[in-house]
């Protein structure tokens, strides 16, 4: 019998380490079996002893369980490097996160977090910009992005979407971006929407001196997603977003690979996630699809509001966002592990969802500047609408830049006050 | 205020339904609030009233929903067919199985079935070969399909890998295939792989006069799977294999687009569904997304085992089988929808996950012969290794399909009578 346990085992560059949660099922006698089962499924093993095992493959790949937190359901397994296709997450994810949430050896499991080593990470290109390109291709530098979304979600045409784009980028905002359920409808052809929508855009840019964004939504199959991408570069687009966790990771690393050389944001979406990571006890944390989305390259990444719409708590949102745009993670045992970044830029975390004006003190207090804030209802739902919505979010985040509250700033500032009264509880 | 209640409302074919479970969050008022919560962020509402939202809007693409059972938590509702891009299954997944997962309204939500009315079937090819194309190619008629994987999941090289297939064919199993973690190693590169098992898979099929299948794993970004299914189809292959969940839905689409002027049959492996599937209150059923893997066009899946190592029981097991091979279903309120497939031709279910030859009797009892039968350790493990393995279930599933019990033939079928003695319980 392979031993799977080595409470001395220190790991090395050599090493991919895995941290899970772990609940054993009554058909599993104790939490070090529930964690050999683990190791076993997700590398060379298999529920009965095979006469195609060998010492030799076993000594060279077995997978080495070198951490055991029983009261905490914590386990830390080690997978030597040669277990992998370095530069394929999905082969990475079939091994350490596929058949495992299925044995009827556990009761739940969940993937808390993953430490890349370095032969991994020299796989891999991260994001093109960062958040230093970001503030260099918009140039805003000494406040959050400012975005809406296109609401309602779907619906409006062509040009009632170009034209709510244009009240938004008029009223102050940066970024408009198309809703995660968005792409080619019969009502908002993807095509015409992107010719509409730049002209305006084109047209607000001259008239504001200011750079003004827009991300429409190019998920589809993956040539398709080239052909938008392409489409929206041809129109003098700088970004592009994408649902990646309804797209998936094998088109996402093209997607990746096939934009490396054009000058193109990536914005992801992550509707859908929450199947994964909401139950706390199963499936895989927001944190662990932040990891893989910065290796794969993703520029922007929403990653919770904390106060808005979407659930979320407080230490794991900061959490993910630090992941994301730090160089360097220390190991906390609990939700984190260690993670050198090298070479690979940081991504920019993106605040979306149930957010109003309302929220700007709260969300520049907790999540720092280096962010992306985005509106929708809280937008157009002003009741002035998409323009003076847009001009109360740029009205409230000027004013805690500037070091006053939103009230003192209501008094002068009309859009601001309305919304105020709005969105007040 | 938009009402997106009606319970009078009747579905037409311009509709495509969800049915999900639900369950309110203290947040929610009542179970009515919670699906109305899922009807808007699903579609065209958001968390707050919009100017931008007109009248006409809401009546056009308003859903219905149209039952609630707030006894079982079950609600469906029913989406305009004009909510969607209808041949872009990540865009579908965007709305109906996107944000609403992270909605601070709901505790737990669980997407459990899918209708697609015709104008989607239209839009859509389903498995190039179905039951009948695999009966074809294969030349088997009157019993299932026997298969093995190569284990160690991962270890061999390629020569050793070659052999082990090599041995299971003549043995008398039809099917090999590699694992789900099995891609291209530093210790077993994928077309070196392909080139020595091709080469005793020829080799084997002189030999023995039946016709043997390799089931190569391509799984990777999209167009290195590309490559991949071209190396095979030039080595003489007629199957690849791909971890559908980690892969992603964009790539899926385009492989099948890319492989359908091709001969060659897709074997879709299931790993990492449980993250999503296994807990029964949140995420989506196992039979939603086999529904999408037969519509993409997936020819065989896995689908479970009942009596195997993975989770899964039997009435969940036999509605997924049922709804990849019939070409209507009934809705039973519950668990199922009704479909109609149309032109779409079912999806080979696939049973694998700790089987072994003494499963075999309840497998066929259970889930019948129009199946593929998979068996790793249940093969590789019996005391005198792969060929004698694979011999005991070919002599298993002739017994039964000859009518006579297990105990009965292990009498002259030795490899049978070590099997049983292997792992009677």
């Amino acid at each position: 019998m392979v031993d799977y346990i080595d409470l001395d085992y220190i790991p090395d560059d050599n090493d991919l380490i895995v941290m899970y949660y772990v609940e054993k099922s009554e058909d599993c006698k104790d939490f070090q079996n529930a964690c050999t089962e683990i190791a076993k499924e997700s590398s060379i093993g298999t529920w009965t002893d095979i006469v195609t095992m060998s010492a030799e493959i076993a000594n060279r790949l077995k997978p080495s369980i070198f951490y055991i937190d029983e009261p905490n359901g914590i386990t830390k397994i080690a997978y030597n490097k040669d277990l992998f296709e370095l530069n394929n997450i999905s082969q990475i994810l079939s091994a350490i996160a596929g058949n495992i949430y299925g044995m009827k050896a556990l009761d739940n499991l969940r993937l808390l977090d993953i430490t890349f080593p370095k032969d991994f990470i020299d796989m891999y290109k991260g994001p093109k910009f960062g958040t230093e390109g970001i503030r260099q291709l918009t140039k805003v530098r000494k406040r959050p992005l400012l975005g809406t979304i296109v609401k309602p979600k779907v619906g409006l045409n062509e040009i009632e979407h170009a034209n709510v784009c244009g009240e938004a980028w008029l009223g102050g905002l940066d970024i408009v971006k198309d809703d995660e359920n968005l792409t080619s409808m019969v009502f908002n052809k993807f095509k015409k929407r992107i010719e509409e929508t730049f002209k305006v855009r084109n047209k607000i840019e001259e008239k504001t001196g200011e750079k003004k964004i827009y991300m429409p939504n190019i998920t589809a199959p993956i040539e398709l997603m080239k052909k938008r991408a392409n489409f929206v570069i041809d129109y003098g687009g700088e970004y592009i977003m994408v649902d990646i966790i309804t797209v998936g990771y094998s088109a996402l690393q093209e997607l990746r690979t096939y934009l490396d050389n054009k000058n193109i944001v990536i914005h992801a979406h992550r509707a859908m996630h929450a199947a994964l990571t909401r139950n706390k006890k199963h499936g895989m944390t927001m944190l662990s699809i932040a990891k893989l989305m910065r290796l794969i390259g993703m520029d922007q990444l929403h990653t919770g509001t904390i106060v808005g719409k979407m659930e979320g708590d407080k230490q794991e949102v900061l959490e993910i966002n630090e992941m994301l745009t730090k160089n360097s993670i220390e190991d906390n045992n609990l939700t984190m592990l260690s993670q050198e970044w090298d070479h690979i830029k940081p991504t920019l975390p993106v605040a979306s969802g149930g957010l109003s004006p309302l929220h700007i003190p709260k969300l520049i207090d907790l999540l720092g500047i280096d962010m992306v804030y985005q509106f929708g209802g809280g937008c157009h739902g002003h009741p002035n609408g998409t323009l003076a919505g847009a001009s109360a979010i740029r009205q409230a985040v000027n004013a805690i830049i500037d070091g006053f509250t939103l009230e003192e700033r209501a008094k002068t500032n009309s859009e601001l006050k309305a919304a105020l009264k709005k969105w007040k509880k």
